[in-house]
């Protein structure tokens, strides 16, 4: 069956067993994005400056997000995370008229196994709420690429991504 | 404050009220995406034949994911979803060595509001769980473009994708 | 690929698109059991009548378990359950020294798909939980047999069990 | 055994039947407070200027909050819910050194029964939340009193809230 | 941005990284209440004597609301709670005709964060559950006040409510 | 009150404290079953061996239910499980035309409570989920009995079924 160890010996799925991991302090990060048109930029920019703030609730979501990633992702181990942040920065190419929210998630935890999904998700869910919230002025949206950035702790080596 | 339906006049987030719109059929079409390396194509290959069926627990996971977007995205109304479907395609550049997993998902719904972020939940979700199951073997995975293909029913005028 | 109408074309689960069927009043009854030993069965009695009602818990948990049926079984509908009532009855045969605490639950919704499931599941997760409460005298107790008891409503034919 | 309606004839909770009321257009209007002191009000209103929305995280909570509601207490009936909204007004009373903050949520739903207990919930889930963004400077804070505004929709009479 | 550390430097919330902090034995207890007039009061005694026990009930919604905290409350870390506990007591003044039900919870956990949320967020819940059961006799029952009376463990100093 | 642990000296339900309990490498297997017709026998024999596979929908299921114990059972505590396995297979007597899914759960935890309960509701999600997919042919299937075959860790002596 190769070498994914999410399967058991009948090929079913299973909860790989982490109890004899060593606990040791992990970190992920992750990115996603969200790209809007020319009208979303500027009422998420008034919003942002005075009230309205597309990006308080979205980071809002994309924080429970990460608390609810071994409900959603079924072979993910429940883990008691110890801190999530969520940063937002545009990337604007007037030219092309191009505006892109960057997304970037970062989850801490002090456990035996890694938290590469729980930032994952935090991104994607983060996504899917500025989509919600702007989706009545444009349908067009595109959310991501989503990925992996950087990831620290275990035994595994540590890892950065080096492709865009 | 422009018009984002989705912040009150005090220029704070709310469930907009929906109570007046119409009950029809609302159908929504999604689609995601994972990029994969060639161990993982010919792995996933090889347990989609046999055993160790990735996308078998991935559709799982999309489809409890699609029941699970009011829990995620914050402004989102709880539906009572009447349907929802998965599919898998694998879009092959054996030049460019790229190996792409195409998801699709549908989600319908009698209701009074649409249901594309049921679609785009379902299609995330599927995705993320997918990069879980494989993520032992390769990090430089990369989740989709993600976004709407269709929409249909309701007040306003039916969507569909032009852009790629 | 037979008459498992939970399956699309592709051989993969799916939610059953259930938007163009009646809506009408359903009720669905089930049954499942705890095979008790006597000291479990005297304090379970003695709690009833005075203080530490195992009974007064399980059945809250059964009630809140109706309600997390589609969250628990992939392929449900989510449901707007309208009604749900528990029951506990002692199967008692003092000679055969069996203790039997038979729970009955009961579940109604106006919808346009039945609640079978929801009843099964209100039914076991009662029965867990009088399981949870009693383990530390026994671990061997019995859950079960679980089976459906009768179903109305909808348009296939009313349902009454037969057999024991 | 009186006219408590959530209790079956074994003196069991249970479910009450709602699958005979009439569907109709229901609101409810609940209102909760936080007191804090001196350093939580300055802080609250400079962020609220500028950065760190302490009403912009606890709004979003208390709207996932209402949704919540089903799950959260064992009797209420899940609901379609089709609007939350959630306002914020600070009643100041400085001789008295008494800053409160006032919440008020409106919950509305198409249903056939009532949403008191969703506009409580939110109400309560705001609180807490003000509460655990400013527990690190003072943990004398104060929740509520909590109670219901005002009730319209539904066969019973409409309720207003004559007392203070 | 004063001392709020529950903003990152963005001025966005962020859940506090906490993997630093040392794990002891934390327990903290909360108070809230519901208010309520005399029919109210002489059917939960009644209830409690004999059947309908509202207490049963809304002690079980509160054991389940502390679980359920860091899914409510959005910057809170995920704790595996080690023990909850609630307690009810009755405050009666038969001349001023008031009859207050006092709750108590006590939680406890051995972690590298506090659990004043998770009391306060049981204390919150029982209310809500003996409102919800009581609400078909009287609308105007009063939640809280809630505070927290006491809280050990950890860095800080323990604390104890010495106002009313 | 006997020895109940789960009631406080109210006589009221309580999650018992176990923050003095030892922490320990603890495992549970549980069985549950389905006795299904031969319909639905041959109908997922054809599955399994080729597309619509009802294990794997209903395998995911129960380790998603595994991880969903303390939400469902009041006073469980909440634990972050390290390891869940599911396992089926086949009992048949054809002469009595009998034909029984056995369904086998094992949970792990590092922790300082035992996970007989996850190992139960895992089996019993899985066997409801069987249920479902397979209603549409037959509802006179029956689930069960359910119980635990093993259990190892912890303070109290190991256990092992010996009863059929």
């Amino acid at each position: 069956m190769g070498n994914f160890t999410h399967f058991n010996e009948q090929g079913r799925a299973r909860m790989v067993d982490i109890s004899e991991k060593k606990e040791s302090v992990r970190v992920a990060i992750a990115r996603s994005s969200v790209t809007v048109n020319k009208e979303i930029y500027d009422q998420i920019q008034e919003g942002t400056n005075k009230k309205g703030d597309v990006f308080a609730v979205s980071q809002v979501a994309g924080i429970m997000g990460a608390k609810k990633t071994a409900d959603l992702i079924p072979m993910c181990h429940p883990l008691s995370l110890n801190g999530v942040d969520v940063h937002f920065e545009w990337s604007l190419s007037t030219e092309k008229e191009e505006y892109v929210i960057l997304i970037t998630t970062e989850v801490k935890v002090k456990g035996n196994t890694g938290v590469e999904m729980e930032a994952l998700t935090a991104a994607s869910t983060t996504a899917l709420t500025i989509y919600d919230m702007c989706k009545a002025l444009d349908k067009n949206m595109v959310i991501g690429p989503t990925y992996l950035l950087k990831k620290t702790g275990g035994k595994s080596d540590d890892y950065e991504r080096t492709q865009a």
